[in-house]
């Protein structure tokens, strides 16, 4: 067999879902993924839609689609993304894609050759810094702190390294939960005109707010065209369903979905159009509610476990999304202490792997999202044991 | 705006797809496309099998999947791709992607670096030319005659150009028609053992053989395992749904999977569920059949209408699939008379574009499937006008 390709070099494959396959033994009590609450999943009323969908327009949907997408789920995202995302966006500068992985992968093969240096924030995605591995980037993470990307450090990154392009997830970070404040949002958006920085904004979590005021995307501050927005509905209607959606400007959009015909050639239709039908009768909006005001308990009832765990240094204290990271004693390892939890019964992802330059061993991602009331405090309790063990 | 990236050079988007804006006029009789006939996408069925999929079983198929796909799906698949391929695979060489677009995507992602060699046949299919493009591989086209590939052209060209791929579709070619012999078949998997040459074998129109006998695929005849086989459901089922599958060794299959994660993390469950639905139901094969009588008559009718046009130098004759390829006489050029073709009321893809090197400006490429027998008739003679003007 010839060498696989220089781009492979290195890359290993997502750690946090190789965990997962060793994590989940029947029984565990996993704080470990990003997974919707089973409850959150609208079965009865998606299996209906499809059905209906499929009946009334089957040739349509199950025919070749366009690239850029269908067209009626285009038009149903421009209001959408307009109330939501507070971005006066047309149907020529949104892309429906399979789930913002996709887009975020789109936006490094049209703007990105390799040795580029990109930013993000420290910690971040495990996914995304992947998918800049792949891209052969030049991965440079900025010290964030409670109200997210530090500016200091951000301008400092900027004029050290002439970055092609930042990743942030202002909303609800993933891993921190952490919540970029409004002045950093305008401050970004300033930035990428000043310095001609594409900014990568990731914002899946943005509709699961459970306290707080929602803040304007750092795309609805950009003048320049210099800011991509990247939206999912996974977290709010399906993720097995993959569909997301990009805002670009023209020229850059245009680039993504010659890059998306030689990706997958169109978005399943079928898929799309569930989610604008969820759009058109008016069903995201209710389902949001109902699954905010679960997902806001359960992230209340694990903060208060949080605060009575003597193991447990700091934590971070979102107002939404999914995840709680936390700071363990110096010197204690969460990885060593991972198998041990496992074998009580309770799983976490060990804080380092958000890390690029690794570190932070005593740091842990703590999901509240995949298990009710009654399962967080009996986790929480078995991580309890393993502290004070 | 800074400058795109360098894969994004001289690439400006599938023509064909381009064309077919331009072409779709209302009244217009396409042979221009691939689309499966609308008679030839099962609605009805669909429609209740989404329906009952997701109300059994929503929960998982709206949650996330594995980026190695359905675990059911795949053990689904090892018989099927057994008895319609010929190819002993398992469920860990098996890997369902988003069409056999995603597949070669994969594969050049895993595969290969800018620079380097892919061979293909000559003419070829123009999505796969821009997927290597994106790739930034050097492109060398290889003779083809009435049986595929020539041996002797793809020999020299082996020895001369050290590739790392060869890029073939061997049945039913896209877009001549032509099925690659036997013989060759088993040449190719020799070569490719002899020069550790990987084959990235296309096979999307297997299944839709309407005379002749099934020949075996190449990567029946892979003992070295250099051949990766993409196939598809899009022209057997429904190219809305984007479901299709790879198959190749372990390792590759291993760096595929990691490409495919931060491509778009899975494949819609719900849409791999639909096809694992149309195999364990035994829904496919009654469902085939049913599409190449269909198919099979309008081969004929095309290609009989095509003995009788004296502009038309010479065509090819299929044995499936879904296009005929045509020469007209020299120094016509299809492509400047497209559009009067078009304002005639009948469009086609000139072959030009199929020839990674372009010239063979007399060519053109003509759909037998969308078109109904009375259509194709009307079709053939605006055309056979428009040669005659």
């Amino acid at each position: 067999m010839a060498s696989f390709s220089k781009r492979m070099d290195g890359v290993t494959g997502s750690a946090i879902r190789e965990l997962f396959k060793l994590t989940a033994r029947p029984g565990v009590i996993s704080f470990g993924g990003g997974n919707p609450s089973p409850a959150a999943l609208p079965d009865d009323i998606v299996a209906d839609i499809s059905r209906d969908l499929v009946a009334t327009n089957g040739k349509v949907l199950l025919q070749y689609g366009m690239t850029e997408g269908l067209p009626t789920l285009r038009e149903a995202l421009v209001p959408y993304i307009e109330e939501e995302f507070q971005v006066k966006a047309d149907v020529g500068t949104i892309l429906p894609v399979t789930g913002s992985t996709q887009a975020f992968n789109l936006l490094l093969d049209a703007y990105t050759d390799p040795g580029d240096v990109i930013l993000t924030e420290n910690p971040t995605f495990l996914g995304a810094t992947q998918a800049m591995h792949l891209h052969q980037l030049k991965v440079v993470p900025v010290d964030s702190d409670d109200e997210g990307l530090r500016m200091d450090a951000l301008e400092n990154a900027i004029k050290w390294h002439h970055p092609k392009l930042l990743y942030t997830i202002p909303t609800f970070q993933n891993p921190t939960g952490v919540t970029l404040s409004l002045e950093r949002r305008k401050k970004i958006a300033a930035l990428a005109e000043q310095y001609d920085l594409l900014v990568a904004e990731d914002d899946p979590y943005h509709s699961l707010r459970y306290s707080g005021m929602s803040l304007p995307t750092i795309k609805s501050f950009d003048q320049a065209g210099k800011v991509a927005l990247m939206g999912s509905f996974s977290k709010v209607i399906s993720p097995g369903l993959r569909v997301g959606f990009l805002v670009c400007e023209p020229q850059l959009m245009r680039k993504c979905v010659i890059c998306k015909q030689s990706d997958d050639l169109h978005t399943a239709n079928l898929n799309q159009a569930i989610v604008e039908a969820y759009l058109r009768k008016d069903l995201l909006k209710p389902h949001v509610a109902k699954v905010c005001k679960r997902y806001g308990e359960q992230l209340d009832c694990m903060l208060s476990y949080l605060k009575t765990m003597r193991g447990v240094q700091r934590f971070t204290h979102p107002e939404g999304g999914l995840f709680v990271f936390a700071w363990l004693h110096e010197g204690v390892n969460a990885t060593d202490m991972l198998m041990k939890a496992v074998e009580k019964g309770v799983a976490y992802v060990p804080g380092t792997y958000f890390y690029p330059d690794g570190g932070h061993d005593n740091t842990l991602r703590l999901n509240f999202s995949n298990a009710d009331l009654a399962t967080i405090q009996r986790g929480m309790s078995l991580l309890d044991d393993c502290l004070k063990a």
